[in-house]
């Protein structure tokens, strides 16, 4: 009747691990109680990855206690016990009919939640960024008492220096992302239709690398011509045809950790141009990859690259990448100029350098990696080339 | 260097139609210009499926112009001239800056826009559920002279209602997921891993049916024993095994359009329990089924299926259903008691009959069904039966 406790990817200790800095951040803003609800953070702070969040949920860290308690939809309640590292008796599930219901959803059972805990009068954070304005509304006026702080990004800068054993899990997923790679370079060929080799390379992902599945398959783009110069586009019904580009990006997943890479596939040999442009973002992925060091800044980072594309005659607009870990990028440094984050031993970025030159013209490359204590650790190990086939 | 327009899911006209039907409901609520920010609402009035929307955009609806503008980063751009109906002086990227940037983002230029628009003393419309608490916050700080309107579901209750293109697209769709069914069944044996059942469902939604591929992938749920109690769970990292139960849920999906489906399965005979739940289930599928017509409401959907489930000594606590189409759920009508919604020919509902009972047990069927001119048309054709493998 009742369900037992999954396999954890993480000890208690690191729950409780990362808990601790985030009590220690609660406690300089005099925070009494935080409402988590984006998905991510969730997931960090519990370990529950089951996709539920479509609906109001939320995890309510309390400086005064030592596990967080989860309030999500009732239907959903058995996969947080099953999942999460809490006592059962932190799982608390709302009833069915708070869903759909246009006068009250679950965040009203967080708020009597937080009228229980004695809120009133002291200081609640929330995460505004991810919360509806709706929803925010909601807090406000039945929680007139409280002082509410926007958390947003309170947990984001916690998650971007990583444990070893989070590190251990990104090595796991990388190595997922690199059989998705190599997977792509068997299969993509003239006559092939892109949702057959879309198929092939989600059927890899989920078999994952070195005995360790996927534990969940994140979104991929497969940017075929004419379409190389836009990064989101889904792929196309058609073939591959003799002289195309292929701008893939996907990542692997393990316990909802993701590394990403990018890589460029040409069918053929490849123009001029394209080939220009490779050995400039090469050349520029290594100067970055150069600068990765303890101490050195994000903006360090960026700028190795711009000032090596541009010495041959490249530019790139949009930033070089982003921390990333669960559920990819993770909302707090980017390597871009200006960015002052120091790096620090076990941050992990996504050096995401593809480049959308032109509307119908783009490229592709990326790594994850690991700033290690003396230098960096690249997670993806595909053959930095431009694949042709 | 420009893009051209990639092949159209659906004729302008029918987008012009979408828009006219918003025309109208804006007019009602003396609403000037509506900012629609939901990915799927955005899809819906343009055609855009790209996956873009983890940074702020938006399609701006003025009462006084035929086709909506699209706001997106600039990087995204090429993705929305080439699959959206606009034109593309209609398509408006801001500045790559403006991504991680924590004093101005993309909603900024948004505001930017609605400005030269004209927008201090009129009405405008917002998606206060689908815009964060922060870009409310920003909307009515920077736009204290409009008088704004919460449209949030203004949009889902025009989609409800399809045409009979989108019937089409959802019947593909609906093929699609019937193909993964078929192939779980073929694959879910003891001593293969449930990654690697995923790896092969996932290739045969990608692969698509009848000569039409997915145009995505959907999220997929393969909860089994002990975890088939909870829907949203990810699969484990184990092997099937005897006497295992195996919830699965997935979807075919057709730019953007998802026909979902659900169907146990059972590695060995089943529990008595099991079958009993299984026969009532499917008597009150078929009860449901028998209720839908024009003029029905949902709730006598609802109740058609618990009445019968009752007499068998079964409830179920969750709705029996939602709207679906764009992205699979549709935040509009639910098949529950009380909700009044009268049918309508061409809705569309994933008739959901996940019954989580216990912490460890649940049982899972459905189908997406239209309503027809005078009953109803189950668009997914899988075997209603209990797999047992």
């Amino acid at each position: 009747m009742t369900i037992s406790k999954g396999p954890q990817a993480f000890p208690r200790t690191e729950y409780l691990r990362r808990l601790a800095a985030l009590k220690s951040e609660m406690e300089k803003r005099e925070i009494e109680a935080l409402v988590v609800n984006n998905a991510s953070n969730i997931t960090y702070l519990t370990g529950y990855t089951a996709r539920s969040g479509y609906v109001p949920q939320a995890i309510v860290v309390s400086i005064s206690q030592e596990e967080p308690t989860f309030i999500l939809r009732r239907q959903d309640a058995p996969a947080a016990i099953h999942q999460a590292f809490m006592h059962r008796d932190k799982v608390i599930g709302y009833p069915e009919h708070l869903i759909g219901n246009p006068e009250k959803d679950g965040f009203d059972t967080v708020i009597d939640f937080l009228n229980e805990l004695g809120i009133a009068g002291r200081g609640l954070g929330l995460e505004l960024g991810y919360l509806s304005a709706q929803a925010g509304e909601k807090f406000k006026s039945r929680l007139p008492k409280a002082r509410i702080v926007d958390c947003t990004k309170v947990v984001p800068w916690i998650r971007i220096i990583k444990s070893d054993l989070e590190i251990g899990v990104m090595r796991e997923a990388a190595a997922i992302a690199d059989a998705g790679i190599a997977r792509a370079a068997e299969v993509i060929r003239p006559g092939i239709r892109e949702a057959d080799a879309i198929g092939e390379i989600a059927r890899t992902l989920a078999n994952g690398a070195n005995g360790k599945p996927g534990t969940s398959l994140a979104s991929m783009f497969l940017c075929s011509s004419p379409r190389t110069g836009t990064p989101h586009i889904p792929w196309s019904e058609d073939d591959f045809r003799d002289g195309s580009q292929i701008n893939l990006e996907l990542g692997g997943v393990r316990y909802g950790y993701v590394s990403a890479i990018m890589r460029t596939f040409s069918i053929g040999a490849p123009s001029d141009r394209l080939r220009r442009l490779h050995e400039a973002e090469i050349a520029g992925l290594e100067a970055a990859l150069n600068t990765v060091r303890p101490g050195a800044t994000c903006s360090d980072v960026a700028n190795a690259f711009s000032r090596t594309i541009e010495k041959q005659g490249f530019k790139k607009d949009s930033r070089c990448g982003y921390a990333i870990g669960i559920d990819w990028g993770e909302p707090s440094a980017s390597l871009r100029d200006g960015d002052m984050t120091e790096l620090k031993p076990n941050m992990t970025f996504h050096l995401m350098l593809g480049n959308w030159i032109d509307e119908d013209f783009g490229y592709v490359v990326s790594e994850t990696f690991r700033v290690a204590d003396t230098g960096v650790e690249v997670l993806t190990k595909s053959p930095r080339k431009l694949f042709e086939l």
